[in-house]
């Protein structure tokens, strides 16, 4: 069995593909007014002008203009009707006439009008083809057709436009593995399997390009799989095999493409992405997309606009800016890295933050507002480099965001849904490395808020120390926000009988820890320091996880026996709580920020009744002080 | 009869409509694959953990990790298959296994597997939660779903989400001067009407933003339209009736929302789109939108993307660059005046060149990349100012074109032809300013490529003498096109006999001129002195054009009897032509884009054949000198 892929630059990748895309020579006529999107395929040329004949810019009379010319404000001159004719905005002018006065400049009776001002030729005409004159090339050839286009053909009498057909896409998901939520069968309660949501998001993502797209059912089976292909081949311009890319026994993508055709790469130096397979079958481009689902997504990405491009004759453009690195983002040599990342806007600048890298943490694309590229030539990019990243969101979205780092907790989710309630134009994103990291980035200044619960082992006093000795001249403000309760997580009725911190230390005990630099984990550190009990009689010591979720979800799932962690993280999946310390949970304002409108609604709703009570009703928090400030500097 | 209108300002417009606006209170649970685009009303929590259950990472074998430890590559550990399971990438871990073995790193048996290396506690394993953990806020409230937020969706077992009602709006045409071109009963040859394209536009503009858009058909009786919109107002959450909303006598929309309901404001101080009407239908924001199609689709942006946010609870964010601009825009104080631009992009700087600012000009919506916004409390903006502008193409796209300005020629809709057809990652916009405004806008530094011919009296050479008099020491090079033939245009069958530049001095010849700084009229006032005729003596010469097919048009619709252009334009609209002069239609080349790839497309498609013959074909050039270097600085 083949252990590695050879892999091939992202580069030879996509113009190999591209080798074997042609564009799409088929036309079709459509309906113009049904036209928004589609890409011509021929020069659009003005059937009739606009306006198509002399008409009136105004309401009033259309008259000949030089009958008008003796016309003074003090020897008015009255026209029959029979040279006058009324008309309005845009009736075309009757023949003989040339010129409109507007009805407030005239004085009307019965049979004739009587006019005080002369007017000159062509006043308060629109001129034929004043806006499109016939034979004018209105929209190139090449080109999507925008609700502008669509108006400006409309207006110059076109019905009907010749556009590309659109390219058609077969994405067929693979593997037993695999369950389908919208198959009328599904059971929820059935056999362990892995949700297919890869297909779904591909999908919808190729025809957000422009694709015409058909999802095949979940196939388990090679040779159903090479029947379906033979079958349907021929209806599509590309088909996509989702996944069985790798090496394993039940890849048989590569198999199927080699029976069919033939194989042109099997992996790219990329990352996420680099089980990437691409073939050719009867013609046709066939790739197998790998079955992680950042590595599903990033490879679409890199082939599949490419790809459109060439089959419509089109560009699409992606919306590019500069961001800085607060952190060093190292990288491997020899593969091109895609890095998601959080965009924090502070002060007209905008860093991007990092997020997990891993290929399945498909979450992360969600979170991520841009793509970053690490060339495969260099080893990952320095602190404080200005690099180019490619948005995910609108540019605008990130300067209407109030940005908070730092510790983990679910009443961050809470106010999330009160500003997403209150304020619609606002949005507030919060970014969780645990307390101390979240200081640090308070240093560098990319954040306005940060939360932490970090208890000074000396004075016994939480956040203030910290933040003296961390933040010597930086302008900040330290606000209450809740004081929680932290315990020690178990089973629901507590079948291993733990009762104590000591208790963790029994060799029948499995811990979770929280990760380096959390509040949390410093506590701990703390209390087993004044227990005397070793790191090392600590069975799971060293296994980390991130949030007061995961650490919940590890003891529900029996991953663990204990973990440490909040109140209501052990409320919210139905766990037992041995209370250990009450400690503050606090919020640290940038003094830039403090007295702007915008961390006024943050007071607003962290001093309102209904945050108060929907904390509350979370369980173990104290909201007693809630909003008074601890310290200024 | 009202003659002008009380207007108000935009903002304080924008605040009283949405005094009328409520957010959209009724939501839909609709299938998580369904949901792209949609609002959420509630924050959206994951069902289940991804992955649900501890799974492998690899195909391999699942084993406890503890009956590995002593492996070692030279003592190798055997296990039985009682205890190591074939698991494949994505299969749960069978009960009591924690850990995979890689299928590369095992040497397989029957019923035994030998291995060489230890692995350690969950090797190779998907942790259970790693990407979501259940019970996490997977979307916020008021979020519009993407395809990425539909995968995650998906991914923690959501089959439904509650998402916003789609707010909707009543589009309704009015106007007896309006003809539906998509009417089954359409008929080109009837009675002369102004085609219908506000309405389609403003539609697809809705649907876009996200609005449930219903059109109706052209409705032209004041009473009709009182009793449908009685009907319907209960269906829509938004009407909009197009137009009728000045104040001549057929602008029956005011007295329709008067009778129905109450007139809110008539009048906005912006421009285009004064005349814009609100009032309150039983409790519906119902709009007068005015029926000039520039001063529609601006007004419509106005309003609607402000209504659209609070009806949803969401913001939309239009993208805006800074640009540069070349040239003083005057503007009216005490309106607030939206002017449409090209943005030509030359060494990373954007400069906006305004487009003619007429409310009846739709066709430069298409030809615009965005909008500024000069405010009403000055008096424009002056040359070199740096303003924002809202962006209508995307910000790539000013990038990857070739900007040519000066000059009109038919030519250059086959040059640009050429190069979508030959290279579809570029464009090629020309700007019709004439030679003179062109070779100043080069001198500017703003575009690539200028054409221009004209004649310089004395040493009667085209080009060169007016390219050395105003371009000293900027590095250009001057390239031949083709020579073409100026002439006289008229009416088919010549029915005034006109044979000479001396026949447009006589008193019944109406005559169409082109407009100052155009070579055309350079010629032509050339013409006149060296024959001696006065400018007074041609009736008409006061009358501007700004492009040759203009002047076509003008004789073709006997608006004039004769005109100075090209042949190829008398041509194209089947008139006569009496020739005069042969000229020379040059290229100057900005002396950096000289040497690059972008200007060797050009000069490919200038010397090739295909170009020759399609000019060759319209008529009146002459290619023999074509892509020759006529002068270099």
């Amino acid at each position: 069995m083949k252990r590695y892929l050879d892999t091939i630059r992202i580069d030879d990748a996509v113009s190999r593909v591209l080798d074997y895309v042609a564009m799409i020579e088929e036309e079709e006529c459509i309906p113009s007014h049904k036209s928004i999107g589609r890409i011509t395929t021929r020069a659009v040329y003005a059937h009739k002008s606009s306006p198509p004949f002399m008409c009136s810019a105004m309401d009033g009379y259309a008259v000949s203009f030089e009958i008008t010319l003796d016309a003074d404000i003090n020897r008015p001159v009255t026209i029959s009707k029979e040279h006058a004719f009324y008309v309005n905005t845009g009736d075309p002018l009757p023949p003989g006439t040339n010129a409109v006065i507007m009805i407030e400049d005239v004085e009307e009776s019965g049979s004739s009008i009587t006019i005080r001002h002369p007017v000159h030729l062509w006043q308060h005409v629109r001129m034929i083809g004043e806006d499109i004159i016939e034979t004018d090339m209105l929209i190139p050839k090449n080109h999507k057709i925008r609700p502008y286009d669509m108006g400006v053909i409309i207006s110059s009498g076109i019905q009907e436009v010749f556009v590309r057909r659109r390219p058609r896409m077969l994405i067929i998901p693979t593997g037993k593995e695999l369950i389908d939520i919208f198959e009328p069968d599904y059971d929820k309660s059935k056999e362990q399997k892995l949700i297919d949501f890869n297909s779904y998001t591909l999908q919808r993502l190729g025809e957000d390009i422009g694709f015409e797209v058909e999802k095949f059912k979940i196939l388990c089976d090679k040779n159903e799989l090479k029947d379906i292909i033979n079958n349907l081949v021929d209806k599509f311009d590309v088909i996509i095999i989702n996944a069985g890319t790798s090496s394993g026994t039940e890849d048989f993508t590569v198999e199927v493409i080699r029976d069919l055709g033939h194989v042109v790469f099997h992996g790219v130096s990329m990352m996420p992405g680099k089980p990437t397979l691409f073939g050719v079958i009867k013609g046709k481009p066939v790739f197998g997309i790998p079955g992680y689902p950042v590595s599903a997504v990033l490879s679409f990405r890199t082939f599949f606009t490419p790809i459109y491009e060439k089959m419509c004759g089109i560009r699409i453009f992606d919306e590019t800016i500069h961001v800085r690195l607060p952190y060093k983002i190292p990288s491997k040599i020899g593969t091109e890295e895609i890095i998601r990342v959080s965009i924090l806007e502070k002060n007209s600048i905008n860093y991007a933050v990092p997020l997990p890298r891993g290929a399945s943490i498909f979450s992360s694309m969600v979170k991520a507002d841009g793509l970053i590229k690490v060339p495969e030539n260099i080893e990952g990019y320095d602190e404080d480099e200005t690099v180019e990243c490619t948005l995910l969101v609108e540019k605008g979205r990130l300067r209407n965001r109030i940005n908070l780092i730092g510790s983990h907790d679910l009443i961050l989710d809470v106010i999330r849904d009160m500003i997403k309630t209150r304020y619609n134009r606002l949005d507030f994103i919060s970014t969780h490395t645990g307390s101390l990291s979240g200081i640090i980035a308070f240093k560098k200044g990319i954040v306005d808020l940060c939360t932490t619960h970090i208890l000074d082992e000396e004075k016994r006093i939480y956040n203030i120390p910290i933040i003296k000795r961390h933040l010597e001249g930086i302008p900040c403000v330290l606000i209450h926000l809740v004081k929680r309760t932290q315990g020690i997580i178990v089973k629901k009725g507590n079948p291993k009988k733990i009762n104590s911190i000591e208790d963790l230390a029994r060799r029948d005990v499995r811990f979770i820890n929280r990760q380096f630099g959390s509040g949390t984990r410093i506590l701990f550190d703390m209390i087993l320091r004044d227990r005397g009990i070793k790191k090392t009689e600590i069975n799971g010591y060293d296994r980390e996880e991130s949030s007061h979720t995961a650490v919940g979800i590890m003891v529900k799932e029996s991953v663990a026996d204990a973990g440490i962690g909040i109140y209501s993280a052990a409320k919210i999946f139905n766990l037992d709580f041995i209370p250990i310390a009450q400690e503050d949970y606090d919020l640290l304002v940038a003094g830039d920020f403090y007295n702007t409108d915008r961390f006024n609604l943050i007071v607003d709703i962290i001093n309102s009744d209904e945050f108060k009570k929907r904390i509350q009703e979370m369980g173990g928090y104290d909201t007693e002080e809630t909003g008074g400030i601890k310290y200024r500097a």
